[in-house]
């Protein structure tokens, strides 16, 4: 549970400013991506399920208050109203798993204008960390083009619980499974995993080692023939087989070297001795374009255990995302900061045969337009009831494959994407225009 | 607290293995960089402190045997053994904020195998992460060179998490605040923030909201002016400064467009002002690099908020991290896979005149040199009382401080950084050697 403290200072300084005000009309924010990263062609939405838990149980709690009143020097009547406040606004989003482009909004907050603001820290942490590792993710699964995939990234992630959102982000854009045992448990998820480079260093014998693990795990066996000598581990691992009959699944690991050559070398060996079964698992700092190489080269490889570089999205290990007022009272507000220039009001996106459309959020739809932004939450309680972690993943999974379809190749290219610009509809560039013109006139007086 | 089933299968499999077989003799894994990203020439250790916690709390609830008896096919025996299992190894480690390089174990543990087996994930995890980052934010301050660095980085870390971790991290590097409340008040930081764009287009003018927001906030009034326009947001801080007679401290915060030129214009307009004492605090997508050219150039900034790029650590999120078995029943163990040679023994790092030295573990010191490596754990208790969380930032800090002094000026550049190399020595050497032989010939059936 993340509690309402997590959270940036100058949030509570705002917040507790507009209710010693009585600002607390309401205040539309826009969270969306500014720009995607040169090695990004689409995102995929994810973050929206632990956030929406956040906000359900928003609060402040009778410890971190008294920190606020002790070490902040927040008054008291400040502490007092901040103690009151719950997450009362309504949220629209983009469904997990759905595919997003820069410019569009991933989520809107309705809500009185001190709980917006807020909850913008933890609303953007979230939503920007999930999506830049569900998008990166959907690389690998693209570049493995139907091969299975499975994250093995927990050693590396930024953290514990970094690792256990990798398990589930990697999961929706459609890993196989997860090495991230506790990942697993929690999302419904797949374990994955067989031995390691110290199993086989334990024992007398790489065979020693591989003989003891067929006989411990006869229905995960996977033996890692990399530890001294490739050929040679390919070499002890079928004569093992071969010696104690091992039936079905079997399969071998490389965890270095060269994994064309090596992988060849070892399905022609596998092959020789009559062994078509033994499937090949490589490993070993794969990224995205590693498995693409791999692939296009015809390398005989069944699945990729993919790790640190998709757990960090190395290559892009943030996203552009900004948090803006778009709306308060009624009146549309911009920011004109160079190169952070927001459009103002609350808004839609419609997915068309044309492209994506942003739109007023209240205009009427384009002409067969279907809505990316869904209402989700409304007077701070779910429009639905809050899947089970597993359910959710299963969902996202299910809309990215079907997003993925409409997806074009340019965007989909792993190594020059080409990202699509979503269009402004006409009412809302004129809304902007309007808003543009009042702040540069200083005619900003209306409530 | 982070369970014992935060761990990857293959581990599980492996200490069931081990279990199952009696191979519970005492094991020594090393944990140590490979190589360092080439833009790092030095690493700050950090991550001890939570590994540690891990580790004295280390056992599996009932909840966690039963998945793993139902849901991945452990044995009853299995999920017996593995629940009586309890950390019970000794642990040497590089303490929080002290200066490593590659090739030097930041942690060895000295444990029966089946333990040592199942603590790597999250070893792995933890130092690697919090290393990273202590080591990015440390080139943060050195580039500030004595200017305020702030971190501003929790609403694009890998989490929530990951945000307490880089608020503490950065902190160890010698950061002076941060704007996360809750990291803060975790680890006895200093919070820092004052307002978003946000605030001030909530109200009817710029100059509504720095009135209001001085009102509320005398003791932390810093005025962000590029909402609109800068040198015009400057202007209107000057007024209001003026009009409202306010006191230091005070503050500008810019947060887009040339930072050099907009500081300098600043500065100037501040003090014909005669408010010589008024700070500026620039941030806005700052990087180490981005910090250095301002201070050379420079540009009259008091105070710097980094964010994203150091809180990912962006060009270089993660390090290449290994935990290696390295003995096993009095047996040095190595592996030899390409470019993932690994070298046997308990090992000591010390720090002498003529750079570190890595030793065996119980050899005689080379003369004048400083151990590295400190016994944390001894039976799975910790051998000095946990610090507070305040406590253990205090310390590593002026660890870091101390060790500074000492790293080549090649090693800090932060441009094209050279980073030593530590020696190993005579008797390690040979030892590897042995071992080398040993694997190679096959001779592995000792003991």
């Amino acid at each position: 549970m993340i509690g309402a403290l997590a959270t940036d200072l100058y949030e509570l300084n705002m917040a507790a400013s507009y209710l010693r005000r009585g600002m607390t009309r309401v205040a539309t924010f826009s969270l969306f991506v500014r720009r995607l990263p040169p090695t990004r062609g689409f995102l995929v939405a994810a973050g929206l399920e632990p956030a929406l838990g956040f906000l359900e149980s928003f609060r402040f709690e009778p410890g971190e208050l008294e920190y606020l009143r002790d070490e902040l020097a927040f008054s008291d009547a400040d502490v007092e109203a901040l103690g009151d406040l719950r997450f009362t606004g309504d949220v629209w989003a983009v469904p997990e798993g759905r595919v997003v482009y820069a410019g569009e909004p991933l989520l809107e907050v309705t809500a009185p204008l001190p709980e917006g603001q807020l909850v913008e820290t933890l609303l953007l942490n979230q939503l920007t960390f999930h999506t830049s590792v569900a998008s990166k993710a959907a690389r690998c699964v693209l570049a493995a083009a139907g091969r299975d995939v499975v994250d093995f990234s927990f050693r590396r992630t930024q953290g514990t619980d970094a690792a256990d959102a990798v398990a589930r982000d990697s999961a929706i854009a459609g890993f196989t499974a997860t090495s991230n045992v506790a990942a697993a448990r929690r999302h419904g998820l797949r374990a994955a995993g067989t031995m390691a480079h110290s199993y086989i260093e334990a024992f007398p014998s790489e065979a020693d080692a591989f003989r003891a693990f067929a006989a411990d795990f006869p229905h995960r066996t996977t033996f890692l023939v990399d530890t001294y000598d490739t050929p040679g581990g390919v070499r002890t691992a079928i004569d093992v087989i071969q010696e104690l009959e091992l039936e079905p699944p079997l399969g071998i690991r490389l965890d270095s070297g060269d994994l064309l050559a090596l992988s060849s070398q070892a399905r022609e060996m596998l092959d020789e001795a009559g062994l078509q079964h033994v499937r090949i698992f490589v490993s070993g700092g794969l990224d995205d374009l590693d498995i693409d190489d791999l692939v296009r080269a015809g390398a005989p490889i069944d699945a990729f255990g993919v790790g640190t570089r998709m757990g960090v999205s190395a290559d892009a290990p943030y996203l552009d995302t900004a948090y803006k007022l778009a709306e308060y009272d009624g009146r549309p507000v911009m920011k004109l900061s160079p190169d952070k220039i927001s459009v103002p009001g609350a808004k839609q996106v419609y997915r068309t045969g044309g492209g994506d459309v942003v739109t007023i959020r209240d205009e009427p739809p384009p002409d067969g337009g279907e809505r990316l932004l869904v209402k989700v939450m409304k007077d701070g309680k779910r429009t639905l009831p809050g899947p089970t972690p597993g359910e959710a993943v299963v969902a996202a999974r299910r809309r990215l494959e079907a997003d993925l379809a409409s997806v074009p190749e340019s965007a989909r290219d792993l190594r020059r994407p080409q990202a699509p610009a979503p269009r402004m509809s006409p009412r809302l560039e004129a809304l902007a225009a309007e808003a543009r013109t009042a702040v540069l006139s200083g005619d900003r007086s209306e409530p």
